[in-house]
């Protein structure tokens, strides 16, 4: 572990440089007249917008991805999204084990050992072992999505349909080729669609580490807590929301009001998955109801698990704060789940993160609120939310944002991908190197 | 100090129980047709609504106060305020201390001594500081305020106008009389009204604890951390809005536009200083952009410094939130402020209000946003939060609330008075006793 410590580059250097270096490359390749089906440049700001959407898995777009792209547009789309899904998924899994979380002895073995041979050497099998875990999801998804695409639009086009559809929700990117800004709609209430779409979203955004985990362990209560934490708060976040827009939604003529029983059942839980945050939809976003609008924008900020395609807070940073807080109710000094407690440095982190991503989101939405005067507010917080989360969900105001609008969505997309891991690894670290430093007296004030 | 706590009741049961008490009597008698200038009764719902938020001292309305109630309801209204907003910094300050917070020695000296010869004539002769403190403020600010009235409404009229007004500024109520829902907006950039509304809002939001310092050590590097805190974030969260006010307000038409430079300067400052908790407005707060709205809700969210006649998380735990990140940010353990580190149990009651309340105002606009599906989402976050706040500031919507609707702000009301402080003081007993329990094994999770 100390041997990745002590490279010559600061690892959340690499990740930043990294993405925005990626980010340019795939702008300056979609600005080419060659990526337009009209035969002339998008124009960089909107290939930046473009490019950052894909590279941060986000899934806003202020063209359309179906119509307006070329084959080679397409296909740079879909090299940036699998670059920047699994290129994330790869950092935060190397940057929780350089933290020096507990993983099985299994995973260690498979993982660490590589590592430990040498940097360079390590660093390409432990890739190869992600890649692996990918592609082969990937491929089974976009096998089962092939029943319905390759009847519908041929062999070539339905198996490519099949696979970037894979990619992009494995990544939680949440890009489509349907075309028309239709996302998923026409398939509300096709179980060939939905099924994979969601085993694809909830298997990308469980997490590396979690799915090793699972697969060595069998057992829940083997799990380790970071595990345990991941498959519990997964379930929760997609169980109650999914009672939640049935119950909100059900007699809605704009969404799920028009559906069969099925198509209800599938719609919603469709809604409840998607936020967290693949981007997707096969509802009317903009249809729903103010109270399904705001539950959205909630899931959206929570966002998946950590180390990830997904994006958000975290699930684990969600769950660490309501559990110190329920630890706190319960009149215990410690954060504790299934009979261990979480460190107080973890609890300080998740708290951080959660702090700074209200005020992120806060000064988002402020900035839109000012350079797009004449949109609704809950329009902008969604929006806001939406790229900040890196979901993709809109309310329909992307491709009519100001030249402003799209620099501020552009740079919070960026800063929702790379700043929450970026603010735990440099914490980690900054804890790290001050233990034993001098503490001041002690001294109290009031809250409340 | 102990003496308190071995009394029968549990002091939180007496604040949730007197509050209950006081508003439900304040309903009975604002329900008796003579409280009503037409001569009919305004119906329970109405009279409990009215009773709540003068108890909660919020200012939210359902009918307009000026015009509707006969001078017996509108004394009926101006004492349930001042037992709201005195009763309320009496049993917060009184929490404080029982909590042991360090205070200054002459501050103990005051009322501690009083407190320690025997519980009740302790009791009363601290009651009779701070109704002393109270009663001075007020009359202080009607005298001011009597400048404008008199000449405007005659001697009686005049003088009754400016004794309310100042005691429902100083309780940060937000009760007017100027009737036909205006508020102060008449005065909008008259000085002999604002200047002495802003020092009656800003004294009532510091606390007792706080004055009593300031006058006792007279120098700011003398004052309890607890005080310093107050002061710096009181000064800090209305300079930064004000500035933002004045910039985004400047050229809007419907508040700030139409004014002259004064009258823009003493616009904006209200608008910082009200939603924290006054709910007085001299601007159209439905006019405010998106932007400004957004702030006000920060505004109200945050609220007030702890133990005094204001509402919201409080300025301190606001404080302790954003110091304890900026400490984590800077790679501390502890959260430092004036070379002093706040203790972990602060912090953690501090988290654990912002948490709730972040979770009750998302909760209460849902529930808004099912029961009136009819109105604008920034128009049900706004009530919300200004209910929860106690602050009393609207969009506008207030009295076109369903039934249902004034139910659910009724509670949110209650709630949010005795919220925060009932949580603070039962979190406070728990760690307490809970020192020394049975820690389980620590475990550690990623988060971001
Ligand atoms: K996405
Ligand atoms: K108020």
């Amino acid at each position: 572990m100390e041997r990745f410590e002590h490279m010559k580059l600061d690892p959340t250097q690499v990740l930043v440089m990294g993405f925005a270096s990626v980010i340019l490359i795939g702008a300056m390749l979609l600005n080419l007249p060659i990526a337009s089906v009209d035969g002339r440049s998008v124009g960089f700001l909107d290939a930046l917008f473009t490019s950052t959407s894909a590279v941060c898995v986000t899934g806003l777009v202020v063209v359309d991805t179906g119509t307006y792209w070329t084959a080679f547009g397409k296909t740079v789309i879909l090299i940036l999204i699998q670059i920047g899904g699994l290129g994330f998924m790869t950092m935060a899994t190397l940057f929780a084990m350089v933290l020096g979380k507990k993983i099985s002895l299994k995973e260690r073995l498979i993982i660490q050992e590589a590592l430990n041979q040498s940097t360079l050497e390590g660093l390409v099998r432990f890739t190869r072992y992600i890649l692996l875990y990918t592609f082969l999801i990937e491929g089974i998804g976009a096998l089962f999505l092939s029943f319905r695409f390759v009847p519908e639009y041929g062999l070539a086009k339905g198996v490519a349909y099949s696979i970037f559809h894979s990619i992009s929700a494995f990544c939680n990117a949440g890009f489509d080729l349907i075309g028309y800004g239709r996302s998923l709609t026409p398939y509300v209430s096709d179980p060939i669609i939905n099924i994979p779409i969601y085993l694809l979203i909830i298997l990308g955004g469980l997490g590396f580490s979690v799915m090793v985990d699972v697969i060595n362990q069998k057992s829940f209560r083997r799990l380790n807590l970071h595990s345990k934490m991941v498959l519990l708060l997964t379930a929760i976040l997609i169980g109650v929301p999914f009672v939640l827009f049935l119950v909100l939604e059900w007699g809605n003529p704009g969404t799920l009001g028009d559906l069969g029983f099925g198509g209800k059942l599938l719609g919603a839980l469709f809604q409840a998955i998607t936020p967290r945050t693949a981007g997707f939809n096969t509802i009317d976003t903009g249809a729903l109801t103010n109270a399904s609008k705001l539950l959205t924008v909630v899931l959206m900020f929570i966002g998946g698990s950590p180390a990830s395609t997904a994006g958000g807070i975290k699930t684990v940073t969600f769950g660490v704060i309501i559990f110190t807080v329920i630890s706190m109710i319960r009149g215990r000094e410690d954060t504790e789940l299934y009979g261990r407690r979480i460190s107080r440095s973890i609890v300080d982190r998740a708290l951080t993160i959660g702090v700074v991503a209200i005020a992120l989101a806060v000064f988002t939405t402020m900035l839109l609120a000012i350079t797009e005067a004449g949109l609704d507010f809950m329009d902008i917080l969604f929006e806001a939310v939406s790229a900040l989360g890196t979901v993709g969900l809109t309310l329909g105001i992307t491709n009519r944002l100001s030249p402003l609008g799209r620099v501020i969505i552009i740079f919070a997309m960026f800063v929702g991908r790379v700043g929450p891991l970026t603010i735990a690894f440099a914490l980690a670290r900054r804890q790290r190197k001050n233990k034993g430093t001098v503490r001041y007296p002690e001294d109290k004030v009031i809250v409340g």
